[in-house]
Protein backbone atom coordinates (compact mmCIF):
# COMPACT_ATOMS: atom_id res chain seq x y z
CA UNK A 1 0.00 0.00 0.00
CA UNK A 2 1.71 3.42 -1.36
CA UNK A 3 1.63 6.01 1.22
CA UNK A 4 -0.62 9.06 -0.07
CA UNK A 5 0.54 12.63 0.66
CA UNK A 6 -1.38 13.62 3.69
CA UNK A 7 1.11 10.38 5.45
CA UNK A 8 4.14 11.11 4.99
CA UNK A 9 6.46 11.62 7.93
CA UNK A 10 7.40 15.15 7.37
CA UNK A 11 10.39 16.60 9.78
CA UNK A 12 11.76 12.62 10.13
CA UNK A 13 15.03 12.15 9.12
CA UNK A 14 14.85 8.74 7.18
CA UNK A 15 17.55 6.53 7.07
CA UNK A 16 18.31 5.33 3.18
CA UNK A 17 21.64 3.37 3.29
CA UNK A 18 24.72 3.63 1.66
CA UNK A 19 26.85 2.93 -1.55
CA UNK A 20 30.23 2.72 -2.15
CA UNK A 21 31.89 4.70 -4.91
CA UNK A 22 34.26 2.36 -7.41
CA UNK A 23 36.40 3.34 -9.20
CA UNK A 24 35.28 1.75 -12.35
CA UNK A 25 31.58 2.87 -11.77
CA UNK A 26 32.91 6.24 -11.33
CA UNK A 27 35.06 6.24 -14.68
CA UNK A 28 32.00 4.65 -16.69
CA UNK A 29 29.74 7.85 -15.60
CA UNK A 30 31.44 10.22 -16.36
CA UNK A 31 32.92 9.13 -19.46
CA UNK A 32 29.55 8.43 -21.00
CA UNK A 33 28.29 11.67 -19.16
CA UNK A 34 30.50 14.19 -17.49
CA UNK A 35 33.89 13.23 -19.61
CA UNK A 36 35.57 16.64 -17.66
CA UNK A 37 39.32 15.83 -17.08
CA UNK A 38 39.05 15.61 -13.17
CA UNK A 39 36.36 12.97 -13.97
CA UNK A 40 38.55 10.79 -16.62
CA UNK A 41 42.02 11.78 -16.67
CA UNK A 42 44.13 10.64 -13.59
CA UNK A 43 47.40 12.03 -15.40
CA UNK A 44 45.34 15.55 -15.53
CA UNK A 45 43.89 15.23 -12.18
CA UNK A 46 46.76 14.50 -10.07
CA UNK A 47 48.00 17.86 -11.35
CA UNK A 48 44.66 19.76 -10.26
CA UNK A 49 43.58 21.27 -6.86
CA UNK A 50 42.03 17.51 -5.99
CA UNK A 51 45.18 15.81 -6.95
CA UNK A 52 43.90 12.65 -8.27
CA UNK A 53 39.84 11.92 -10.06
CA UNK A 54 36.98 12.71 -8.22
CA UNK A 55 33.53 11.48 -9.34
CA UNK A 56 31.01 13.75 -11.11
CA UNK A 57 28.63 15.44 -9.51
CA UNK A 58 25.80 13.70 -11.85
CA UNK A 59 26.86 10.65 -10.44
CA UNK A 60 26.81 11.97 -6.96
CA UNK A 61 23.53 12.65 -7.55
CA UNK A 62 22.23 9.65 -9.41
CA UNK A 63 24.01 7.65 -6.29
CA UNK A 64 21.44 9.70 -4.01
CA UNK A 65 18.71 8.90 -6.40
CA UNK A 66 19.26 5.08 -6.28
CA UNK A 67 19.48 5.07 -2.23
CA UNK A 68 16.49 7.10 -1.40
CA UNK A 69 13.96 5.84 -4.42
CA UNK A 70 14.53 2.27 -2.90
CA UNK A 71 14.41 3.77 0.61
CA UNK A 72 11.90 6.23 0.52
CA UNK A 73 9.99 6.99 -2.83
CA UNK A 74 8.78 3.47 -3.93
CA UNK A 75 6.67 3.38 -0.66
CA UNK A 76 4.93 7.09 -1.67
CA UNK A 77 2.28 7.67 -4.58
CA UNK A 78 4.67 9.69 -6.15
CA UNK A 79 3.65 11.44 -9.31
CA UNK A 80 6.97 13.14 -10.21
CA UNK A 81 9.57 15.39 -9.54
CA UNK A 82 9.45 18.97 -10.69
CA UNK A 83 12.70 20.78 -9.44
CA UNK A 84 15.49 20.07 -7.81
CA UNK A 85 16.91 23.13 -5.79
CA UNK A 86 19.98 24.36 -4.29
CA UNK A 87 22.21 20.97 -5.31
CA UNK A 88 25.53 21.39 -3.69
CA UNK A 89 28.20 19.56 -3.85
CA UNK A 90 29.96 20.29 -0.78
CA UNK A 91 33.32 18.01 -0.89
CA UNK A 92 34.99 15.69 -3.68
CA UNK A 93 33.68 12.23 -3.79
CA UNK A 94 36.35 9.62 -4.57
CA UNK A 95 36.65 6.37 -5.54
CA UNK A 96 36.51 3.62 -2.24
CA UNK A 97 34.35 6.61 -0.71
CA UNK A 98 31.07 4.79 1.35
CA UNK A 99 28.43 7.39 0.94
CA UNK A 100 25.24 7.13 3.33
CA UNK A 101 22.16 8.90 2.50
CA UNK A 102 19.60 10.57 4.36
CA UNK A 103 16.01 12.21 3.68
CA UNK A 104 13.82 14.79 5.23
CA UNK A 105 9.72 15.31 4.11
CA UNK A 106 10.32 18.92 4.82
CA UNK A 107 6.00 20.11 3.83
CA UNK A 108 3.29 19.03 2.17
CA UNK A 109 1.22 21.19 0.98
CA UNK A 110 -2.18 21.02 -1.75
CA UNK A 111 -1.52 21.61 -5.27
CA UNK A 112 -4.35 20.40 -7.83
CA UNK A 113 -6.98 18.37 -7.49
CA UNK A 114 -5.56 15.15 -5.87
CA UNK A 115 -2.19 15.98 -5.31
CA UNK A 116 -0.05 17.73 -2.95
CA UNK A 117 3.38 19.67 -3.88
CA UNK A 118 5.94 17.59 -1.39
CA UNK A 119 9.24 19.21 -0.72
CA UNK A 120 12.00 16.66 0.18
CA UNK A 121 15.61 17.63 1.50
CA UNK A 122 18.27 14.87 0.88
CA UNK A 123 22.15 14.01 1.69
CA UNK A 124 24.97 12.34 1.12
CA UNK A 125 27.56 12.11 3.93
CA UNK A 126 30.78 10.13 3.16
CA UNK A 127 32.55 8.05 5.44
CA UNK A 128 33.73 10.44 7.99
CA UNK A 129 30.32 11.69 8.15
CA UNK A 130 31.14 14.64 6.37
CA UNK A 131 28.09 15.78 3.97
CA UNK A 132 29.29 15.29 0.05
CA UNK A 133 25.79 16.12 -1.26
CA UNK A 134 22.74 18.72 -0.27
CA UNK A 135 19.64 18.97 -2.19
CA UNK A 136 15.83 19.86 -1.94
CA UNK A 137 13.45 17.85 -4.41
CA UNK A 138 10.02 19.71 -5.44
CA UNK A 139 7.95 16.36 -6.35
CA UNK A 140 4.41 15.68 -6.74
CA UNK A 141 2.26 12.98 -4.76
CA UNK A 142 -1.38 11.68 -5.22
CA UNK A 143 -3.39 12.98 -2.32
CA UNK A 144 -5.99 10.72 0.24
CA UNK A 145 -8.60 12.81 -1.22
CA UNK A 146 -8.89 12.29 -4.80
CA UNK A 147 -11.50 13.57 -7.35
CA UNK A 148 -13.55 11.38 -8.61
CA UNK A 149 -12.97 9.46 -11.86
CA UNK A 150 -16.65 10.51 -13.05
CA UNK B 1 44.64 26.18 -25.54
CA UNK B 2 41.56 26.19 -22.44
CA UNK B 3 39.65 29.78 -22.05
CA UNK B 4 40.63 31.55 -19.13
CA UNK B 5 37.33 32.14 -16.68
CA UNK B 6 38.06 36.36 -17.71
CA UNK B 7 37.73 35.06 -21.89
CA UNK B 8 34.25 33.33 -21.49
CA UNK B 9 31.51 34.88 -23.55
CA UNK B 10 29.30 36.55 -21.08
CA UNK B 11 25.76 36.22 -22.74
CA UNK B 12 26.37 34.42 -25.46
CA UNK B 13 23.77 31.25 -25.81
CA UNK B 14 26.57 28.91 -27.35
CA UNK B 15 24.65 25.85 -29.15
CA UNK B 16 26.04 22.87 -27.72
CA UNK B 17 23.92 20.28 -30.53
CA UNK B 18 21.32 17.75 -29.65
CA UNK B 19 20.90 13.57 -28.23
CA UNK B 20 17.88 11.51 -29.03
CA UNK B 21 16.79 9.42 -26.39
CA UNK B 22 15.94 6.04 -26.88
CA UNK B 23 13.88 3.56 -24.98
CA UNK B 24 16.69 1.27 -24.29
CA UNK B 25 18.89 4.04 -22.82
CA UNK B 26 15.64 5.67 -21.05
CA UNK B 27 14.87 2.17 -19.09
CA UNK B 28 19.11 1.14 -18.37
CA UNK B 29 19.66 4.31 -16.49
CA UNK B 30 16.55 4.63 -14.56
CA UNK B 31 17.07 0.77 -13.94
CA UNK B 32 20.23 2.04 -12.60
CA UNK B 33 19.83 5.05 -11.01
CA UNK B 34 16.56 6.04 -10.59
CA UNK B 35 13.77 3.25 -10.61
CA UNK B 36 10.48 4.90 -10.08
CA UNK B 37 7.43 2.95 -12.06
CA UNK B 38 6.82 6.01 -14.10
CA UNK B 39 10.70 5.09 -15.79
CA UNK B 40 11.34 1.58 -15.45
CA UNK B 41 7.43 -0.45 -15.91
CA UNK B 42 5.16 0.43 -19.06
CA UNK B 43 1.99 -1.21 -17.57
CA UNK B 44 1.80 0.91 -14.30
CA UNK B 45 3.15 4.12 -16.42
CA UNK B 46 0.52 3.36 -18.69
CA UNK B 47 -2.12 3.93 -16.08
CA UNK B 48 -0.54 7.24 -14.91
CA UNK B 49 -0.88 10.88 -15.73
CA UNK B 50 1.53 10.62 -18.04
CA UNK B 51 0.16 7.50 -20.01
CA UNK B 52 3.34 5.91 -20.50
CA UNK B 53 6.94 5.75 -19.79
CA UNK B 54 9.04 8.83 -19.08
CA UNK B 55 12.49 9.83 -18.63
CA UNK B 56 14.26 10.00 -15.58
CA UNK B 57 15.43 13.71 -14.44
CA UNK B 58 18.76 12.33 -14.03
CA UNK B 59 18.93 10.91 -17.19
CA UNK B 60 18.08 14.39 -18.82
CA UNK B 61 20.60 16.18 -16.57
CA UNK B 62 23.28 13.56 -17.64
CA UNK B 63 22.44 14.49 -21.20
CA UNK B 64 22.25 18.33 -20.75
CA UNK B 65 26.25 17.33 -18.95
CA UNK B 66 26.99 15.17 -21.53
CA UNK B 67 26.79 17.96 -24.63
CA UNK B 68 27.32 21.13 -22.59
CA UNK B 69 30.68 19.08 -21.56
CA UNK B 70 31.82 17.97 -24.99
CA UNK B 71 30.72 21.49 -26.74
CA UNK B 72 31.42 23.82 -23.98
CA UNK B 73 33.19 23.13 -20.97
CA UNK B 74 36.06 20.78 -22.23
CA UNK B 75 37.26 24.07 -23.99
CA UNK B 76 37.15 25.94 -20.45
CA UNK B 77 39.69 26.15 -17.82
CA UNK B 78 37.49 24.56 -15.33
CA UNK B 79 38.49 23.41 -11.98
CA UNK B 80 34.87 21.90 -10.66
CA UNK B 81 30.82 22.85 -10.27
CA UNK B 82 29.80 23.52 -6.72
CA UNK B 83 26.08 23.67 -7.25
CA UNK B 84 22.80 23.37 -9.53
CA UNK B 85 20.68 25.66 -9.13
CA UNK B 86 16.80 25.75 -9.54
CA UNK B 87 17.14 22.79 -11.70
CA UNK B 88 13.46 22.57 -13.39
CA UNK B 89 11.83 19.61 -15.41
CA UNK B 90 9.26 21.68 -17.40
CA UNK B 91 7.47 18.87 -19.47
CA UNK B 92 8.05 14.78 -19.62
CA UNK B 93 11.39 13.65 -21.38
CA UNK B 94 9.89 10.28 -23.72
CA UNK B 95 11.73 7.45 -25.82
CA UNK B 96 12.40 9.04 -29.47
CA UNK B 97 12.42 12.92 -28.34
CA UNK B 98 15.46 14.91 -29.61
CA UNK B 99 16.76 17.10 -27.14
CA UNK B 100 18.77 20.24 -28.15
CA UNK B 101 21.21 21.59 -25.77
CA UNK B 102 22.34 25.29 -25.38
CA UNK B 103 24.21 27.11 -22.22
CA UNK B 104 24.75 30.88 -21.53
CA UNK B 105 27.86 32.01 -19.19
CA UNK B 106 25.53 34.84 -17.08
CA UNK B 107 28.20 35.93 -14.79
CA UNK B 108 31.76 35.72 -13.98
CA UNK B 109 33.13 36.92 -10.46
CA UNK B 110 36.64 36.51 -9.06
CA UNK B 111 36.26 33.99 -5.96
CA UNK B 112 39.61 33.81 -3.99
CA UNK B 113 43.32 33.78 -5.69
CA UNK B 114 43.71 32.43 -9.17
CA UNK B 115 40.00 31.78 -9.59
CA UNK B 116 36.44 32.92 -10.70
CA UNK B 117 33.05 31.82 -9.56
CA UNK B 118 31.02 31.39 -13.28
CA UNK B 119 27.59 30.62 -13.29
CA UNK B 120 26.03 28.91 -16.44
CA UNK B 121 22.26 28.68 -17.72
CA UNK B 122 21.44 25.52 -19.64
CA UNK B 123 18.28 24.30 -21.20
CA UNK B 124 17.73 21.62 -23.08
CA UNK B 125 14.62 22.09 -25.67
CA UNK B 126 12.65 19.00 -27.72
CA UNK B 127 12.05 18.13 -31.11
CA UNK B 128 8.81 20.75 -30.81
CA UNK B 129 11.09 23.65 -29.54
CA UNK B 130 9.84 23.20 -26.05
CA UNK B 131 11.94 23.66 -22.96
CA UNK B 132 12.19 20.24 -21.23
CA UNK B 133 15.30 21.37 -18.47
CA UNK B 134 16.40 24.26 -17.25
CA UNK B 135 18.74 24.67 -14.31
CA UNK B 136 21.85 26.96 -13.04
CA UNK B 137 25.73 25.87 -12.45
CA UNK B 138 27.65 27.55 -10.52
CA UNK B 139 31.21 26.55 -11.41
CA UNK B 140 35.11 27.54 -10.38
CA UNK B 141 37.31 28.25 -13.73
CA UNK B 142 40.79 29.41 -13.40
CA UNK B 143 41.59 33.10 -13.76
CA UNK B 144 44.29 34.44 -16.01
CA UNK B 145 45.52 36.12 -13.09
CA UNK B 146 47.34 33.14 -11.32
CA UNK B 147 49.04 33.18 -7.93
CA UNK B 148 53.01 32.80 -8.57
CA UNK B 149 53.67 29.02 -7.67
CA UNK B 150 56.79 30.32 -5.22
Amino acid sequence: MLLSAEDLPVGNEIDCGSYEVTDGDARDFAAQWDPQYFHVDPERAGDSEFGGLIASGLHTMSIYQRLVVTAVYQRYDVIAGRAFRHVKFLRPVRAGDVLHCSATVRSVTPDGPGRCAVVVDGRLRNQHGKPVLELELDCLVRSRHRTPAH
